[in-house]
């Protein structure tokens, strides 16, 4: 099946807002099989948008069009669709009902332009809209399918899951089974050729993708129905373990390093403490970002002057007269210090050179030293990076979190 | 001039990356007072491109494309486009010279393949390219212009800046200058009304844009040779001083609460201590994200858990057990004791509920507190914020700042 997705909106055109929409309908469509040709945008320009929606069906099985479903006169999408591919509009009862309640749930007066948005396509499929007022609906005709979809992400992606996915799914007649493999500390290429012969599957496929400091494994089996997706990635999904072992952290899409740490943290009732210096609070921001961090997390010390250092974690000033505050003797005082001073069972400490300045020949920018202190003992490891000020404190947030794992896992290493 | 813009990439139709050129280039042309009307996205298929090419060079007055300019065979824009125009290519010397140049500085070996990246157009305009391989180029005839740019981000941005900008602004005429105020603490809504009459003016020309708990105000003036644009500017932006007054915290694109807090605060020579507890790190993490934070910021302590708020920051337990953890009078305590406990001039403390969960009907979900300590005395504010939980600590972190701007400011306030 070949698709393209047409997006209509002056913001687009304009650069107010990148087309995420266009992003995110690509990623979903690839991963179930689907082959998109095209992306289009045009403004909210009646000639202009009946020529791409025609020129699109000329072209391909299934048009997705997102935005352009607003309230307003400007908005036109599911009219010239709808137009082009030959259904008449009529009041829909239930997407009437569904607006007349959003509008008194969020409290807000409903105007007549709204009743439009209710207005949908006789004999075709009205979607629902949980996240906001505009229904999208799908048309089929002659082997050619156009679904109109809102503009705004959320309620795109939601519209999207419940209703188009499934819909397209049936038409494929293939589902698709992902998992997902977070791997941390070996690079791409290193990962790429220690998995190589497992790119020449062609079901279950492996991809990778890569993230900041860490590389993303996606194992993707195509199931007829009642085939189970489980079964067939299993045996990759092993494999790769056995290959690579403590290195892949966790699975699943949106799994991250902060939410492995807690989790795992969690369910030991340990209690965890941060001292930072080149990362400036932002490695406790990633675990507060979490919901329920305050179940682990104690404190942070963001000692960022050496005054800091020395009068919240008491880091003796001999050495950071002699050794300097980027040092392995640095790290260990700074978590000792934040383990004494909270009474948290592990501290992690980190200090380094984030640039642009403040590098030497002997520490240049990107030298981090990360310090870790729990019932394992103490330990420290000197890391290397690259990259801009942004790169080095975000690898150097993964990496810290990662040792921390690494020791709790593998107390005696 | 009517322009569009064509992406080249497979990677874009796979979902892998968001089309962030064609936002780059829009919001630059529309500044620039040429007309978008459509955004596409092919990929590296040599009949695709083709058609796209000559559809959109029929329509329009300039086409920009972005992407396959790499080494590879499936690089094929730049060939594809000067077969359309009907511009032959030749061995380029300068750009040979350059990418050998640049090979030797990374000390990477160079393959024959990369001397495609040296064919350029019979007649054309050869763009350099500062960060990368892939030269550009402009081609030009029968009144339609063709700009061949790099895929990558910074290639193109550094290309479009350094040499297709000029050579735009030379074909229409006009440059365009703009001066850009940050606005908080007031909504957009409001600042809509309250400059409601300055919107009328066709030049120069005042837009709002929004970002989260700030407006930005953008004033363009459409300038010939030899005009000065900030003469006209000039009167709007003293008018929305004068109706807005301290809201008025920035000027500059890329101007940033923390930097304006950063300035302000090295200027007097004052150093500032956080105590942060909702936030968990992010404002620290704001000011640290700046090179040259040091000289301001001595420290932040990120107390998560009561006991850190006590031990860290000697919150008396009676506060805490009485006012509770979220309240003026522990706000308070905690900026007091940051600013003890470092030594520091001034100090911000923040103490909330982010949500999702810990809301009560006294203090739901978007309660923060924030405290100030400083020469101008103690202070504290409620704030009373929606959205969700990174949107809550977002906007925290923005009027925790500009409280204590101020401050600063007023002290006697």
């Amino acid at each position: 099946m070949i698709c393209e997705i047409l997006s209509v909106g002056t913001e687009l055109l304009m650069g107010q807002i990148a087309n995420t929409d266009a992003q995110y309908l690509s990623r979903k469509l690839s991963q179930m099989g689907i082959t998109v040709y095209r992306h289009s945008v045009v403004g909210d320009n009646p000639d202009r948008l009946r020529e791409a929606v025609k020129t699109a069906l000329s072209r391909c099985d299934l048009l997705i069009t997102s935005g352009g479903l607003g309230p307003t006169e400007d908005d036109i999408t599911k009219e010239i669709v709808c137009e082009v591919m030959g259904f008449p509009l009529a009041l829909h009862e239930e997407s009437k009902e569904a607006i007349e309640a959003f509008f008194a749930r969020v409290g807000r007066e409903m105007t007549p332009n709204n009743l439009r948005q209710a207005m949908q396509p006789v004999g075709g499929i009205v979607m629902r809209n949980r996240k906001g007022t505009a229904p999208g609906c799908i048309v089929e005709k002659d082997g050619k399918i156009a679904a109109v979809l809102p503009g705004p992400p959320r309620e795109l992606s939601g519209m999207f899951e419940d209703q188009l996915e499934p819909y397209l799914l049936q038409k494929t007649g293939l589902t698709f089974f992902s998992e997902y493999l977070r791997i941390v500390g070996v690079g791409e290429s290193k990962v790429e050729a220690v998995l190589e012969d497992l790119f020449h599957s062609a079901d279950p496929t492996l991809a990778l993708y890569c993230a900041p400091g860490e590389v993303q494994a996606r194992i993707t089996a195509a199931c007829r129905r009642g085939e189970d997706g489980s079964q067939k990635t299993a045996p990759v999904k092993k494999e790769i373990y056995r290959r690579l072992g403590n290195s892949v952290y966790a699975e699943g899409e949106d799994a991250s390093m902060a939410a492995t740490l807690l989790d795992m943290m969690r369910s030991r009732g340990m209690k965890l403490a941060l001292a930072e210096s080149c990362t400036g609070g932002l490695l406790a921001s990633k675990l507060v970002a979490l919901s329920g961090a305050s179940d682990v997390l104690l404190a942070s010390l963001v000692t960022y002057a050496n005054s800091a250092k020395e009068a919240l974690l008491g880091v003796p000033s001999t050495i950071l007269n002699t050794c300097g505050a980027v040092s392995s003797e640095c790290a260990l005082a700074m978590a000792r210090g934040a383990r004494e001073k909270t009474g948290a069972d592990c501290a992690i400490s980190v200090t380094g050179i984030a640039g642009p300045g403040g590098g030497t020949p002997e520490k240049p920018v990107g030298t981090v030293y990360v310090g870790l202190s729990g019932p394992f003992g103490d330990k420290w490891e000197r890391l290397s990076l690259t990259g801009d000020r942004t790169h080095i404190r975000e690898v150097t947030c993964l990496y810290a979190m990662n040792l921390m794992r690494l020791a709790i896992l593998s107390p005696d290493q």
